[in-house]
């Protein structure tokens, strides 16, 4: 017997009214069992999408998804701190950051997922490098973490399957864009991976999920919350998403900057939004007296990225995939880049084969963009401006069609201060 | 390839836009058509529950339930004008209604329901005439329309398959109490059912579906804002269901109390309320010179009742089914009685066995209550008040559990001035 009905839930949630304790966890458990249909969770997500979930009722929602499935028990020497991004155009800030914070003495379990629609996934960047392996198990995660300081791997699909399984109803039902089952969805599967301690890169942007900084500091705020309410010290950086991170959008080309930047170069960009996390992470897990600039400066958070890749079957030095075809676009007129849209950006990636429509399509690992300037750089009429990759030359007029419009070339000699790329910071 | 996808339309009614034509047309037909799935529907239902339609919009959508469809075409001399209810408790009226249209010069197709929680089916009731057949082929239909002028029958599975199956999901999901759906789903199945005009009477008070007079307006308005948009000439009547209507609450028990209204006597309220639906139903058939209460009184309506209950098999001189227990509720003092609660009375009845909890639960056809007083009665301590048939006397104490506190005994001599039963009438 059922101690409540889905009626009840859903009309209490249609009602504007708050959902107790013992209904949140009834109506996810029982949504995982299959006694709540999935029609019935679609009218509720409907409900709590044009309603709203608060503080305490999303941290519930949280739990009842993480109680769904196990939790992750990292029996590690030093204190755990993983990040996650809301996501972003050429976002490769983890390849960078986990080796980091781990050669800085925390570790770093990262459970991440696959690129869909227009932003890229860590996997899909990482499975560019020969070798490597994303399946890791419970076991084989626990052993790196203590031995390399940091793992970067697909999460296991015991994980908050609830999560799962509303998540895939979200998207055939219009109801992903709610703060509440956002926020819940992101902090159920990081505190089921059992870190300690989460930083979280809420992007702003055309290129983001959150198009407006109002929206960005909701969800942060939203984040933070869950975090305090489970014991995970949890701090949200939020940061620009307008234009892409760094030059290279795609796999095996984000992955080569990615090594730029732990050998010491690098975009600008990168390097900073790099070096903020990486603060941050430091500061919950204990160790705000280690300077991560030095530690990248030294060569340790490479040698940590070699033994990581190398951990799990991958090559560090080997060659990496090249597009068959590249395609460049030249700058129509002299001028300084005002604006480079970071949406359009991420389509065209997708579109040249970087990315998937369907979470069961392969992607093309050499496949990409390459910015070869940045807002406020000046460029002369016919220099290359962006450089298509891909190994499907006929899929170059469809990422040309999304890249129309997307940039501003000015004649002003100062198009604007650019902003730095961390807009605000968010602390439980 | 079709040429909307769901989320959109989702996402449309979610953010508060209209619905265009062509969306609504594509979403209902492809919900018909199994393209759009059942929880893709509910979303969107939930997002019209909470963001409303407005009447264009209602229109549209009760057009293109009508389309799933076939639409009836009724091949009568005369003016063809139907009724319908949105229910109450004791609410018969349909039972005397019928033949005296008919027996006025109109042709009342009127296509029914069986009941469902606290609600009597009209086909229920007259199903406890022995012989009785509520199946009838539309070629049945047609003919009985035009040797008897009146057919009371059930509703062709072929008319707004739509409808049904959207009924059913909204009933899980907590989405039956919209407005805009409520209307389209009476809306689509009356005028499938090809009478060219409409009569509608709305319930108000504890035992109808709308509690209060504004709620009851706005869906009179939505009934005949369609019924107007499909040319069917439509007038709402907002009727008082805060008590049973007449004395007998049940099946066979509200078919005794029908024709003795037939026969010229009967509860003044469902004369009164017969009658009254009659004068409009007249009215939009083009017959308002006929007077329906000198009809009534000749005998004509009766004569036109035995032949239409004749024409289904039935046989209207035939004893009805008698119930095998009767418990009497006598009045605990003296004093006028002040109010009997609608809803109270319904539950009651509901669980002696009238009515049915599922759509494939069978019904006693004995079951039911009988109101001794009416509202206003003076009554003396012992009187029977309240007499509950059923064929399972178990269920006496649960009915006795839904009576409790329904009912007030004054010492006042005037417990208020008693209001008509016609509230408001609403035209197109």
């Amino acid at each position: 017997m059922e101690p409540f009905a889905a009626v009840d839930v859903i009309r209490a949630k249609r009602d504007g009214e708050r959902l107790s304790a013992e209904q949140i966890e009834w109506v996810v458990d029982a949504y995982t069992r299959g006694v709540v249909a999935e029609e019935q969770m679609a009218a509720l997500a409907m409900a709590i999408f044009l309603n709203g979930m608060d503080s305490a009722e999303t941290a519930r929602w949280t739990g009842a998804m993480i109680d769904s499935g196990e939790r992750l028990s990292l029996h590690v020497a030093r204190p755990t701190v993983d990040k996650h991004s809301t996501g972003g155009v050429g976002d490769k800030i983890t390849l960078p950051l986990a080796p980091l914070v781990a050669a800085c003495g925390a570790a770093v379990p990262q459970l991440s997922g696959r690129g869909l629609g227009h932003t890229g996934g860590t996997l899909d960047k990482l499975e560019s490098i020969p070798g490597w392996r994303a399946e890791l198990s419970a076991e084989e995660i626990g052993r790196q973490l203590a031995e390399v300081g940091a793992v970067v791997c697909a999460a296991t699909p015991t994980l908050a399957p609830a999560d799962r399984k509303l998540y895939a109803l979200r998207d055939v039902t219009s109801t992903v864009e709610s703060v509440p089952l956002i926020a819940s969805s992101i902090m159920s599967k990081k505190i089921a991976e059992g870190s300690g301690a989460l930083v979280l890169d809420v992007k702003v942007g055309s290129g983001a999920f959150m198009k407006t900084i109002r929206q960005a500091r909701s969800l942060a705020r939203a984040l933070v919350d869950i975090g305090a309410a489970h014991g995970v010290a949890t701090t949200a950086l939020l940061t620009d998403m307008s234009t892409p991170l760094g030059s290279a959008v795609g796999n095996a080309v984000e992955v080569v900057e990615a090594v730029e930047v732990l050998k010491g170069g690098g975009p600008a960009d990168v390097v900073e939004l790099t070096l903020a996390l990486a603060r941050e992470m430091l500061t919950l897990a204990g160790l705000s007296h280690v300077d991560p600039a030095e530690v990248l400066a030294s060569g340790e958070a490479y040698e940590t990225w070699c033994r990581m890749i190398h951990a799990q079957g991958g090559d560090p030095d080997a060659e990496l995939p090249k597009p068959a075809h590249v395609h460049v676009v030249e700058a129509p007129e002299s001028g300084v880049l005002a604006r480079l849209d970071a949406y359009a950006v991420g389509v065209a990636a997708w579109r040249l084969g970087a990315g998937r429509a369907r979470k069961e399509d392969p992607v093309q690992l050499a496949a990409g963009v390459r910015c070869l300037a940045k807002p406020g750089d000046r460029v002369e009429r016919g220099q290359p401006l962006l450089e298509l990759h891909t190994d499907t030359p006929e899929a170059v007029p469809a990422a040309l069609d999304a890249l129309s419009g997307s940039y501003d070339l000015t004649q002003r000699h100062n198009p604007g201060a650019a902003e730095g790329t961390v807009l605000d910071l968010i602390r439980g």
